[in-house]
């Protein structure tokens, strides 16, 4: 912050809160806030989330806590720095509490801005330890799925699958994602973000299972697109165009390639076996804390890979009415490429 | 928006934007936006997402899809009226949304402001159907309930009860609310935001049962406090002021009086009976699409009552290291006073 020049960072609870203080606050409407200045680290919260404060940041920072009835803003504000200046705000923070923050402020002429500048490079470049939750995050979301398929997909409902594999993802120890599982069967598959429905799986049909969980904070996020008997001549086909489209993209990222050159690997790949327009979203996403965050795998990012760097390789073919295919890996990028963080296969499963 | 000055609102991803669309977009990095200004009624919106938007919408609004790549926040800035004036935002929307469009039209001289000055009006008084769906979401959260007391509280893990709760909500028809149930039991219900834990629930402990779920939309929330086996004396005797604090605030619940009055009421009675400092969080809350919104029942909430208003009656008595009491009411505002939406029994139950 002294570097870039921003005297004040304002966070309310996000996954960014969470990295710099380990404080695990669910956002509501009651204003919780960690401020950082040069004058100390102050967090505020409403009186009865005391159990979410820690003890090793009660050492740093001061805690002040508030009760119903009480204002809040007018606490946070006196923190913020009267001389003006910048003033960064966590990139979810609702607007009800920006706009409060800023009217507040306003005789301070702060500028604003989003502390995305100050949190991307920490969140973006993962250490040791965040490598290693991620890894044990796919391994358990991979062992949740093998026990699925050992299970079974024929004749049942994607509601009934997805219920299964959530049942499952919580024995392999992964806490609950806030997003639920994609089971998208037959022309389903061809719906990128088709959730579940109560479809039957039909004998021969593909499905498409997009899934995760969470790993000590850490995300898991993994595709297969199995087929419920035997696939067509045609699946197979398409199946072979996606899984090259991976692993061209996977090639490609290495350290100094720009994000968006991942995405192209994949993208000339899938056009050139004539399905360009079948491939119709970015190639991936950053993760860590966030199922999605920086960086992202989409055309026109022209961030430089960098090791530390975690995010997917999920390239997909939709055809409509017919079918969908995605293969979704996380990748992690180290000093000389790419380590493939998903383990399970890749081979067409035919179950 | 006319009579209130205001020429632009832009929302994104929320309950209010599904209030006024009908469209159930999530809320993701990829910016969706529904702007309405005199000109007209705009969605801006991730083309893959096309399946999210209606057909009635389209015949009322101009639906404008985009691509990875393109740049969403240039297109909505076209929208907004270039001479300047309130421009109101989503009070959910992400700063990183806020901060881009608030400098993209930074040469329009807007002033931004929460469109909750919009909405909360709008969604601060139900209609019939509204009405109809709340109670029929109580209804069915009873009936889990009940069959969840039938299955018996004793030797499970709070985690269990939790776990068997939720799928019982589901088979009463009900979508998973984003929060959990809170099975509190024995001292952990002294705790008033505990959620669950690996906790096994003892011959005789109270358990505090805090839960939810979502009928078409619109939010279940009830909070029972039975205990496994016999309840003791003190149990007994708190449990009858927390009753009491309910049935008060359910009185003073009468068109006209200020949502802080019915706080007070349960809360005087707290009070009077030498509980006022184990009482440590507001009366209630608004409860619709979103399981907290206005109107609030708190201290220096003036806002009257008036027909159409839906919230929580939640009064809590909470002894540090020996037990918690919660019974949570949702109230519907009639002309004539308030209803009940929750039927299920109010009386100490042991089981």
């Amino acid at each position: 912050m002294k570097k870039a020049g921003i005297p004040a960072l304002v966070l309310s609870p996000s996954s960014d809160l969470y990295y710099l203080s380990g404080c695990r606050f669910h956002l509501s409407e009651r204003l919780v806030a960690l401020v950082l200045t040069a004058e100390g680290t102050f967090l505020v919260y409403p009186r009865f989330e005391e159990n979410y404060v820690g003890e090793d940041l009660r050492s740093c920072a001061e805690c002040i806590p508030w009760d119903d009835g009480e204002d809040p803003f007018r606490i946070v504000t006196g923190f913020l720095p009267p001389s003006g200046g910048l003033c960064a705000a966590a990139s979810s923070m609702p607007a009800s509490f920006l706009l409060r923050l800023q009217k507040n402020a306003e005789r301070f002429s702060l500028s604003w801005l989003d502390a995305v500048s100050i949190m991307k490079p920490l969140r973006m470049h993962k250490d040791e330890a965040e490598y290693a939750l991620l890894k044990e995050a796919q391994e358990r979301a991979g062992e949740a799925l093998q026990d699925l398929y050992n299970w079974g997909l024929e004749k049942k409902s994607e509601e009934a699958v997805a219920g299964k594999l959530g049942a499952l993802l919580r024995e392999k120890g992964l806490e609950r994602a806030d997003w639920g599982p994609i089971v998208a069967s037959g022309p389903n598959g061809a719906s990128p973000h088709h959730s579940v429905s109560g479809r039957i799986i039909q004998r021969g049909d593909p499905v498409v299972i997009d899934f995760g969980g969470v790993w000590q904070g850490y995300q898991a996020d993994m595709t297969r697109s199995p087929v419920a008997g035997k696939a067509s001549q045609e699946y197979r086909e398409v199946y072979e165009v996606v899984l090259s489209a991976n692993e061209a993209a996977f090639r490609a990222a290495r350290p100094g390639a720009a994000c968006e050159d991942v995405d192209t690997a994949a993208r000339e790949l899938i056009a050139k076996a004539g399905y360009g327009r079948y491939f119709n979203h970015r190639l991936g996403h950053g993760i860590g804390l966030d199922i999605h965050e920086d960086p992202y795998m989409v055309a026109g990012n022209k961030t430089p890979l960098a090791p530390g760097m975690a995010f997917s390789d999920e390239p997909g073919i939709y055809l409509p009415g017919k079918f969908g295919i995605r293969t979704e890996d996380i990748l992690f990028m180290g000093k000389n490429g790419a380590e493939r963080l998903t383990s399970f296969p890749h081979d067409l499963q035919e179950i």
